[in-house]
């Protein structure tokens, strides 16, 4: 019995032990790769990705082949039907797939972008200019397009990326990495600087957040329990996502048509959305105003919750509780709040909001103004539904996700924030008195 | 026996928790205070930064009686004479102190700027505007100057500021946080933004650096091991210099005269400071041409450490060991390598260098383009010294610190390093299809 215990502890440490030299020899690998990447033009990128997309194409057999491998796994262990719609690929999802990677390749190039420049009067000459983070390591959930996706976004911005998708898509990420690095390499570009953990081992995403002399940055990519204990055990930077809370404020100044039309939408459009809104908050004066909405919700599948104010006149709406206005429902449920004006919209969100997309709506300049700068938060809105946070929507191309954390980079993640910068001093032989 | 240990352990508990609740207090009283502090104006804010020096220089007595009180205790309890001149205050030193405020009112402020604006096809106009990044917590050591010149930039910026200072220099730092907040509270602005831990318990600092709820930001200013103490220890975001492993390179291109001008400005200017050269690089084929550069570093003081190449041409050379390139000494001693061309130098700097700052000497254009765009380091110079790596240098004003790490901000950490962004959304009832 001591015998079989041991050897199993034994089999764990040595299982723990490869899985960290491994994560290690792919992080060395890719960071030794990252030079060669520095040296590639843009037009070089570019093409890497191209040929990355036509790989996936050309490879979508062996893809769906290793995906179906996943989804026959899933079923037998389980899992829901949402989890195993997430991890399904078909055709048009894959072609989503290498179109994402084409679309990077079409987005501008951050890296070397001369962010400012000045002269000092001893006449150096200072700029500052972008440069990539680094090596990042990506940790993610189950949807396949992960893979892709963070691939061609750390590429694009000339950083190297360590993947570690979850175990319910290992082999559909293992054939899209295979496919992607095939790209690369048929296009001549450094392939190792994109690297796939290959070990289900837990030891493995461990040592992504605690080798802060190897990674320069962990973006966890999932739900809330990811990220939480990504962001407790990190000895590394984290770009992350947390929660959207998100508001629409209507203020008594606003358009009543536009505020329904808005308040639906940033519901309704697609309630799972980290975008979308989970509190309505309506001046105290015009909730009766509201009953077409609350219907039109309710019409819809929409669950309402409210304050004593809003069950006065909707009685239908179940009552609020302090927990609702502190939940990220990503459901058809809303909760709704009558407050006193912009003032009182401002204390609830600074009191309830994540600090990830609030918005107003309101003819008046003066409070949407008072509004725009007194919210917090990383996205605030004026008169548009807070389904638009989005870094598509926003104009930036693809995205890695939205930043609810304070430094380096707000709101949507994209290539142009993964990257960060340095500064160019230019002399001719300056000592300092 | 047992009943007096209990009683120690019930009482270190006590502390302990009084020291976290008092930690807690400071921070929230600050974060409550913020919402006051983001509607003052920038007159506002840099009349309460002219207060606050001009309650420094009327409190002069005070503060010099308890900087007498910190010297008395320092000198019984051993100090080295090093660490007494630093905790020391004078009246000139005084006065730089209330100057280096008065300096931070007239910088810009930057809480505000627009950093991009752009419209979408569908009418939504994006702006991505400078705000401040909330709460930030600054650890320190001996100095008393940075209690002072932390308060001024965090506040400039629309921060809070939390500030622990050593306890060596507990009663200086006392006295001038409560001339400046004095200074800003006769000015009309909410001095609850600038609070000091009051009590040299350890757990106030574990407290800081694990209140993710609280603390935005982390800055810790010190020597290595605070920082890197700081760094492991800590769950809230660090923005921190750790190291300066700064080289010149002397490229054969060089003009000989400049590059032993700059050489020896950047090794003996001030040999303690972070930007100060540790390593010089020199071309294999011009390494005798630099006899004269070490004389004149050795009539000066500096030890040299050489490979044998540099023996070669000074046998007066300790060998310098492999510890010697990886060694940040800030002190008169120099290690001097022989390397093969530019590329030997980045060879050599890639593995050696903290990425702080690193220069090359030459009048060959190209090659001074593939060594700024080749090294990634913070600061990355041509024909200049490395002893202007400082946020003043830069015309950046006064700075924090400068940061070695890679995320948010690299380099000098000035006003307005200290902010972050959020994205402003303008529209007309937009709603997402």
């Amino acid at each position: 019995m001591q015998k079989d215990k041991d050897a199993v502890s034994l089999s764990l440490v040595d299982t723990q032990t490869s899985a960290v030299a491994h994560v290690r020899a792919l992080a060395e690998a890719a960071r030794n790769a990252l030079p060669v990447l520095a040296k590639m033009s843009t037009e070089q990128k570019n093409a890497g990705l191209m040929a990355a997309a036509k790989a996936i194409r050309d490879q979508a057999p062996a893809i769906m082949a290793a995906n179906e491998k996943d989804m026959e796994a899933g079923r037998q262990d389980g899992l829901s039907s949402a989890l195993l719609d997430r991890l399904a690929l078909s055709a048009e999802r894959l072609e989503g797939i290498a179109g994402a990677v084409e679309a990077v390749a079409a987005l501008p190039d951050p890296v070397g972008d001369e962010l400012a420049r000045w002269d000092r009067p001893n006449g150096l000459d200072i700029a500052r200019v972008r440069v990539p983070i680094g090596l990042i390591g990506v940790i993610y959930e189950s949807r396949p397009n992960v893979t892709v996706d963070a691939a061609a976004l750390c590429f694009k911005a000339g950083n190297g990326v360590i993947l570690r998708g979850g175990k319910e898509s290992f082999h559909s990420g293992t054939a899209l990495h295979a496919a992607f690095t095939q790209g690369l390499e048929e296009a001549g570009l450094p392939a190792d600087v994109v690297q796939l953990v290959g070990t289900r081992d837990r030891a493995a995403v461990t040592e992504m957040l605690t080798a802060a002399e190897l990674f320069d940055l962990v973006v966890p990519r999932g739900g809330k329990s990811l990220v939480e204990k990504v962001q407790t055990e990190s000895r590394v930077p984290v770009l992350a996502h947390l929660e959207g809370i998100c508001h629409v404020y209507i203020d008594k100044a606003a358009d009543l048509e536009m505020a329904a039309d808005v308040a639906f939408n940033a519901k309704m459009r697609r309630p799972g959305i980290c975008g979308a809104m989970e509190t309505l908050l309506i001046d105290q004066s015009i909730v009766a105003d509201f009953k077409g909405l609350f219907q039109r919700l309710s019409d819809a599948g929409c669950e309402l919750r409210g304050d004593s104010v809003v069950q006065r006149h909707w009685p239908d709406a179940k009552t609020a509780t302090d927990q609702d206005w502190a939940t990220e429902y990503l459901d058809a449920i809303l909760s709704v709040r009558a407050v006193d004006g912009v003032d009182g919209a401002l204390e609830h969100i600074a009191r309830y909001s994540s600090g990830h997309t609030d918005s107003i709506v309101t003819n008046n300049a003066g409070t949407a103004e008072q509004f725009l700068n007194g919210v917090d938060s990383a996205i605030v809105m004026h008169n548009a539904s807070t389904q638009f946070a989005d870094g598509g929507e926003f104009g930036m191309g693809a995205e890695i996700g939205i930043s609810t954390g304070r430094l380096h980079a707000r709101g949507p993640v994209g290539v142009e924030q993964l990257t960060t910068y340095k500064y160019q001093v230019r002399g001719s032989g300056q000592t300092r008195p």
